[in-house]
């Protein structure tokens, strides 16, 4: 059994919010993680190439899954973590392939 | 005569910085008013339907051009804007029509 953390549905993901969360170069190096591995990974510090703390990771997870880039599911202990990607591409086609080119 | 204001060159143009600049509602509204216009359009606050001060509409234009978004040249006392479209295209290709579908 796993849990869903809160996130917009997809007809309410803004564009504005959607810039603000990409607009920063560690949550667009999570998210081109993300993107290069359909299913879902653990949101664990260890996973991640990034030279920040846990607690700012789990900031910047947040950040995403608000903004509607990512869906956050507990299972457990474990925090998993995936992109989007039909839903971005619904609301704002070609915006992934633009910004992680 | 006129001159331009100080902007990145097109190679120095990055995605942190223009998705920044782009991040903003107000901002925003200004790239797609110059986007319907090719030609160059007047810096001056009585040119756009925007509910902000003088002074802000200055900071916005500004971080648009230094993020390489637009270019601002002077012309006598008159400040012109217009949108770098064709650099932007260049660096990131979609990324104009993802944003403002």
């Amino acid at each position: 059994m796993s849990s869903t953390l809160p996130q917009p549905a997809t007809e309410d993901i803004e564009i504005v919010p959607v810039l603000q969360a990409l607009a920063d170069p560690v949550r667009l190096e999570l998210i081109r993680a993300l993107r290069s591995n359909p299913s879902p990974r653990s949101c664990a510090i260890t996973e991640y190439d990034v030279e920040i703390s846990a607690p700012t990771l789990s900031h910047h997870w947040k950040v995403l899954r608000e903004a509607g880039l990512t869906t956050t599911f507990v299972e457990g202990r474990t925090r998993w973590v995936e992109l989007r990607i039909e839903d971005i591409h619904k609301r704002f086609p070609g915006l992934l392939d633009a910004v992680l080119a």
